[in-house]
């Protein structure tokens, strides 16, 4: 079995932000030489998602809708957790909705994806250093 | 390291729909020989959901209920994606409530499962043919 | 490939609970020798959650209360599913939101996890023993 391990750093300029990630991920892949196995692919921050999507702006804005609507970032005071001196109470919320991690096949060496299928990294607490791991296992 | 992938495909008569896939996965992981390994099934569109629950006709009445209160389908303008020419904006958000994979583990050969789970492709935008991926890597 | 299987057992005392289960996946992937793989962590029961978030209580009441807000356990007849004779109805959906699973890269021996992820097994439907599964494979 063989395995890589890597790790990617996003730094947005906003608060929340969505970013395709799947080339970087597919770079992984390749470097890996792995042909046959499974590729995880998790925010290792838990006010970050990492999930698969059509990248599509117009999806994106209404999934950042639902999620406002749903969690909203203020009044702050709506969470317990930012008496803790936070305001990302509602970032934990949104990546909880969305999900930590995907775990794709690797077929043939490359990401095994359906036609619209594209990684995303959900940023809901951002303007700072953040990480996401990926790790290819397999043979 | 032994791997086995295949793809499945389902074709709903109705837009929306759960289809209990359990034995279909159950078949390839027999097939595969592996009997310690992960199992890892995924919808190959981002409009659809592989989740596990319980087969229990009221509760997924429940769960697609809870869905359409939250993503409604209609107004179809409620949705920017649905400016491309779509209607299924409604599809991508409840499809991602409901998470795109399950990885299960293979002990023994076997789906190692609790009493009552059940492996469902829970479809938000079909009448047309769509893919579930189900690969199993091990030994 | 080696691999490990462990099950572990929670009884809560409360119908609903979070309990951070780290540091007993942390000794199964010890007791594996596995230095670099991938470790699934899952409930086996349908109305619990493995999920991974910050070990920090303020947010634990904002999850349960955000929980209890989109899908209340009372009343009872809100959930076709209770109409069994089950009271469990908005369990399944809690799960459904939270996740059943979560999939952790294994490297150097240790689970390979940011500042403040922990793992959590949340309870919907306790009072009565149920499990959650661990499985490492990797080598």
């Amino acid at each position: 079995m063989k395995s890589m391990t890597e790790y990617l750093t996003f730094n947005t300029r906003t608060k929340r932000d969505y970013i395709n990630i799947t080339s970087m991920v597919e770079d992984v892949v390749t470097k890996s030489g792995i042909k046959e196995g499974l590729c995880l692919v998790n925010a290792m921050h838990i006010t970050a998602s990492v999930h698969i999507n059509d990248d599509e702006k117009g999806l994106i804005c209404d999934i950042d809708d639902f999620l406002e609507t749903l969690a909203p970032y203020e009044p702050i005071s709506k969470y317990r957790h930012n008496r803790t001196g936070e305001d990302n109470g509602d970032a934990h919320i949104k990546r909880s909705i969305m999900g930590r991690e995907v775990v794709v096949a690797v077929t043939n060496g490359k990401l095994d994806f359906g036609p619209w299928e594209q990684i995303f990294y959900a940023e809901f607490n951002g303007q700072r250093p953040k990480r996401v791991l990926v790790k290819v296992i397999g043979e």
